[in-house]
């Protein structure tokens, strides 16, 4: 009779924090992915429209790590209505062996938090001008708090801005912030301002009309676009992708399909079969990253399911080494 | 905080049984298929080779139904090896309303066993002769007994032969259901014999290569294809589908990249793009079924999402009902 470790979410936030181990978890994946060996199939999308709602789930194997995760995230946007998330969800851990399902993380969601967070931190480690010591946060929400906690992981942020379309979230968010991070955290209703003051720009928003303007980008700078995960999202005006003089997507094959990278292929900007070197490349070093203080750098984050298997490996490793969790017979 | 119904295999064996109520709750689902409001996204299939196994994800929106199931079913092809079955995995089933997940079903594939047994059920009622009082069953295994027990709910059979390529168990599994169903069931090496003598055959085999020819078939009969749920696999000599007057996919889309009929079409025999009622618009009578007694009719199953959520949702309803299973907070 199989024996499967049910871990909640409380269990998972004691086990896994946006630490720099995460984020090494989280590199150590997408370096995998540019090796080719990974199996990580398209995403399967069902819509759910009379209750606008969608599930999302992802999987990969990654070769080297002994589960393989599934990731089922549902999306019912008018759940805040009633009081609950719009977000929620789990992942499952089967061994990569014997397909045994070995572990539920019934995380609702916080372990896809954690590790886009951390792809945030690996594309500034590997795109960021070393020296980056201001960050301009557009958006107010849990990305926004976790991309800029990721990004002072990897960079000297000594001061950052928080732009929301509601001040007052972003003047919220900038005092949590302050507080968490000991830096010099701001709220604005000025996106352009806070751009241009900027070393390094995270996207972080549901939006499906541009809020980031190429012409606001300056030498130097490092952006990235985490919030265009699905058909339709799009925060980046799309001649910011012409203008960067490095455009690096986390997995290609869904950046021209869901990514800021199909919001310029359907301008007319960018021709659809454009080769760029994902970030696992840059990573490996069979791409070049950033090569001057003054190139521009784009990367493009959909989010993947090597991320899903390798936070989830990660979890799971945690957990039977605290002896954490509830066993389940069936 | 969400709060999450286990339920074991144990739970459901004793939750759901097959019968003609499970029979009903699946053809209710093919029917509401045919009316075009379902959503049923591809199945998410994934292959890991190096431990000869794959791992399937199928899902359906059913309006109607207040969750919809993913299903997740691992195949690991080894595992008898070391003692594991080669097929497990669970089903989960998330609001419609809110997509919260609200109960595990970790059936170790208990459930799609009794769903594809009832398919075939279904099948039978609407495609065999009302008569059909004698079935030939190819394979032995789990669902070679299923398939059996639930043609004996839909139609007077009272003699049936079991062929599998290992003689002794086609014995095996003869004995154990003549015991079971108290008709007469006898064992055989000889296809040909016990399909050309039955009013209805079911094909129950991993087969790759064809294990029913048609100039074996006769008119009147009835077959039902239930082994090709994955590609490469094939039981019907693609000539069947020629000769046969009425061929029935359980969803075309489906059987023409998995099925029988993708074997046919490989094979030259029927066009890709040859249109063919579903299973779903016969039940609900768009469709005419068979129209004589002398007609020959294939009904090729590949198993589908409306399956698993409307058997999810049946079990759940059940467990609430019996107030079985573990509530787990998370």
């Amino acid at each position: 009779m199989p024996r499967i470790t049910l871990l909640s979410e409380a269990d998972l936030r004691g086990l896994v924090t946006l630490d720099t181990e995460i984020v090494d978890v989280i590199e150590d994946a997408f370096r995998t992915l540019a090796a080719g060996s990974v199996v990580m199939p398209p995403i399967l999308s069902m819509a759910i429209e009379p209750a606008n709602g969608e599930v999302d789930v992802k999987t990969a194997f990654v070769p080297g790590l002994p589960g393989f995760a599934i990731k089922v995230s549902p999306g019912f946007f008018d759940n805040p209505k009633i009081g609950l998330p719009s977000t929620s969800g789990l992942m499952m851990l089967l061994s990569a062996r014997t397909g045994q399902v070995e572990a539920l993380l019934l995380d609702n969601g916080y372990l896809t938090d954690i590790r886009t967070a951390a792809a945030g931190a690996v594309a500034a480690r590997h795109l960021a001008r070393p020296d980056a010591q201001t960050a301009a946060i557009l958006g107010a929400g849990m990305q926004a708090h976790l991309q800029l906690t990721a990004l002072c992981l990897v960079r000297p942020i000594q001061r950052a801005t928080i732009w929301a379309r509601d001040l007052s979230k972003a003047e919220a968010a900038a005092q949590q912030l302050s507080d968490a991070l000991g830096i010099e955290v701001g709220a604005t209703a000025d996106a352009e301002a806070a751009v241009m003051a900027a070393d390094v720009i995270v996207t972080t928003t549901p939006s499906t009309t541009p809020i980031l303007h190429a012409d606001w980008l300056r030498p130097g700078q490092h952006v990235t676009a985490m919030g265009s995960d699905q058909h339709g999202k799009s925060e980046l005006d799309p001649e910011c992708l012409s203008r960067a003089d490095l455009y690096v997507p986390d997995r290609l094959s869904q950046t021209r399909t869901l990514g800021e990278l199909h919001a310029a292929i359907a301008a007319g900007l960018i021709p659809a079969d454009r080769a760029y070197p994902e970030l696992g490349d840059i990573i490996a070093g069979t791409s070049p990253g950033r090569r001057s203080d003054e190139q521009i750098t784009i990367a493009d984050l959909t989010g993947t399911g090597v991320q899903d298997t390798a936070i989830a490996n990660h979890a799971v490793r945690r957990a039977r080494d605290a002896r954490a969790g509830t066993l389940f017979e069936s």
